[in-house]
């Protein structure tokens, strides 16, 4: 029989399941209004955002009460990384609505030709934050490691990017606005694979006990 | 008589305000190695950003180990406080360093006249620091309150100098790159203004056991 601890502890578990699919949804459904021009769907990633600050909160609240009758040292460490995962999501929420925001602005505009790396970074980010949660569901450390070194791929996109965005700009200076806001959706879908690499080193240290952050 | 738990409580606390002042020096080096044209200074905060990265896994440490000996609800709640405020300075370091290497970068380039706003904001950034830190240490929650409207201060500079920058590029594209590394440079304040809140949203938590994130 499960007891009352168990049952709020699976609670918790499907609740940051529910904000992971809510924040996968912003990055996929942000992507898409700049790649589609779509203005609603960028108001709907805008306005969906409170979801996710409103499921960090309950996490959190969730996470406080069950610390104090954890009888394991397995289930504080569960607890403790489910707080960090949902911290992680939440501002995944934040990089969605930027995304979205920028495509609102950039729809209002001519558009630039298109920038060949901005969707495959999106998907290397979107397949990280899923992989990231899957490991988490089914607790595997081995999937967890090996989202961690495709960081660096997307930080090289990144910075490629940047580069040539700049290299236009000087070449055509009518496009600067315009390559601010990729600049600034490039930036975010950086961002949004350093939350999914976050997310995946809790996910080994929950397996394995072993903090392995900040190793190269 | 203290007892084995306060003393390890007291311990997590000290570590806290090491890391703190810590995450301060790299923060006014960085903008000083900018405005000083100082590239060792520079190279220091990026050396010593490892220091915060140690200690961030030290206070995780700590904390876990605290949790499962904690006989009060006021416990928890510093533990996860102190866990949640390592996390931000943790990335404070990280965006002192970016302000660190971009002031490199610019030092190898002839100067652009002086951006007013920048400093101003690396002031207030650095004010709202110290004082959630200070808020933190005296468990003062009216003090923590006044630091959050002194985001929308930050965010406003941030972005009225992202269109002052934008505009300077259109009106000489020679200056694009240098232009892009100051609004990084911006950014960074930006985010360090944003850690700052989000200590102070955990020192308001700790002392009234009220959430407050997200409220508007």
């Amino acid at each position: 029989m499960q007891t009352h601890f168990e049952q709020e502890l699976m609670d918790l578990k499907e609740r940051l399941l529910t904000m992971a699919s809510h924040a996968e949804a912003a990055v996929s459904n942000s992507v898409k209004a700049w790649m589609e021009r779509d203005d609603a769907l960028a108001q709907k990633v805008d306005h969906d955002d409170s979801i996710l600050d409103r499921l960090e909160k309950e996490i959190d609240e969730m996470a406080i009460q069950l610390l104090s009758k954890a009888p394991l040292a397995s289930d504080l460490r569960l607890i403790s990384v489910a707080m960090k995962v949902s911290q992680n999501l939440e501002r995944v929420g934040d990089e969605a609505t930027k995304i979205a925001r920028r495509a609102r602005d950039l729809n209002e505009e001519a558009p630039l030709k298109g920038w060949g790396d901005i969707p495959s970074m999106a998907q290397i980010a979107l397949d990280m934050l899923k992989s990231a949660l899957d490991s988490f569901v089914h607790r595997d450390p081995n999937r967890a490691r090996a989202i961690i070194p495709r960081d660096k791929e997307v930080d090289l996109l990144n910075k490629k990017l940047h580069r040539e965005l700049a290299d236009y700009m000087v070449a055509d200076p009518a496009t600067i606005t315009r390559c601010l806001k990729l600049m600034v959706i490039s930036k975010s879908l950086e961002r949004i694979a350093d939350h999914a690499t976050n997310v995946a080193e809790e996910v080994v240290y929950l397996c394995e006990a072993r903090d392995i952050r900040h190793e190269e």
